[in-house]
């Protein structure tokens, strides 16, 4: 007999992003009862170096942190881990080489949720891909949708400047309203240059638009939902 | 130098409630980055025997499952433990026994925030206290409200069989709607036999309250805040 399954969850990157993403898996689970839900074990410890500042070449490594973290999940008996934080995932091949456990990678959940989406009946899907400066430079996203054969837009240098970074900062310090007006603006952006789907990748831009632009959400995959998914489909194998 | 501080929660009982404590936790630490939030690691495995159950006699013993927990949040190197979880408490002596770190115990942080609220200004202060049949026939609260001459009153039987057990259980199956409406009439009933002041024993009120008569909450201590209020402080003094 295999161990039961539990689901490790490397969060802190933010510790609000983490909330939602366990909120998420939890009404994914459609449980009716305490028992019928996921169980996770959740590492919440946001005293990690920048991920954005360290990918720009400014900051401490964040790669130790991050391991210690893998270190205590695989050690509380995890059978899985999965990283709701789209920046992290630059560390994805150390971080699973470290882990005795598979770690799902965001962006194969969110090719798998995109494929299953409804497409527009005329004409060809365009995905605008709302992302960290250090996601995009790290090509994470675009490797991953050109190897699946997906057309795709990226925000301009001052749309990043002015309406994601400021946005994105201001939802880790819970100014949800302000950060969520700056994050739809992000958002808007794309779609006026033709996007007709939307991944919101970065975790704290679904947090945003849910208050902000809530109508959006439509347009959008997830990737923290498509990982929340995996995570469920991982639970429900066992 | 001493390890580095880090809140260890034993979740699961209920996984909704878990979430909603570590949100509180969130949002009391007043931080402005991610950095500056309280480091939690979080055993949120909802696979526990009911307690409300087991101490009418009736199910199957939780405490193997709890002690599970509690080994896993020392082994991950949590320096304190907080149980969101009320009825849970009736094991508190059984799970202190079995940790390293101390457990804070959630009636003791509810007296010192009782302690610390504004009192009416012409009559004596009566608590009116929600909480399950089973907290209440284990004299959890009433024990040390009344070592800290503190009065109260219960609900009845009939308010805790028409409103509190059926909206307590629309809560952790995620209707909060109903869930809401039924707790509110559980507290309303306690108001019109002279409360003045609630404590919501039950981790799930809270979330009903807040729902269906936000307006309650300011008459209300709630005890998963005064034990996030705990964490907080251990935290700070790290």
């Amino acid at each position: 007999m295999s161990a039961p399954r539990l689901v490790g969850v490397l969060g802190g990157m933010g510790p609000l992003a983490t909330l939602d993403f366990l909120q998420r898996l939890l009404e994914a689970s459609g449980a009716r009862r305490d028992q019928e839900h996921v169980p996770t074990v959740t590492w919440n410890v946001p005293q990690i170096p920048d991920r954005q500042l360290a990918l720009a070449g400014g900051g401490a490594d964040p790669l130790p942190a991050m391991l210690q973290g893998i270190e205590r999940l695989n050690a509380a008996g995890a059978s899985c881990i999965a990283i709701p934080c789209n920046t992290a995932h630059a560390w994805y091949e150390a971080l699973s080489a470290h882990s005795r456990v598979p770690i799902f990678h965001i962006v194969d959940a969110t090719v798998q949720a995109l494929q299953a989406a409804p497409q527009p009946p005329h004409s060809a899907p365009r995905i605008g891909l709302i992302a960290t400066r250090g996601a995009l430079e790290q090509r994470l996203y675009q490797s991953r949708l050109e190897a699946a054969g997906l057309e795709y837009l990226v925000p301009t240098a001052q749309e990043l400047d002015q309406f994601f970074m400021p946005g994105c900062y201001a939802i880790k310090a819970h100014d949800i309203a302000s950060g969520g007006r700056l994050l739809a603006l992000s958002a808007e952006a794309l779609l006026a240059r033709g996007a007709t789907q939307l991944v919101l990748a970065c975790t704290e831009v679904a947090i945003g638009l849910r208050h902000a632009a809530p109508e959006l959400l439509a347009l959008s995959v997830d990737p923290a939902s498509a990982l929340a998914q995996a995570c469920l489909r991982h639970w429900k194998q066992g």
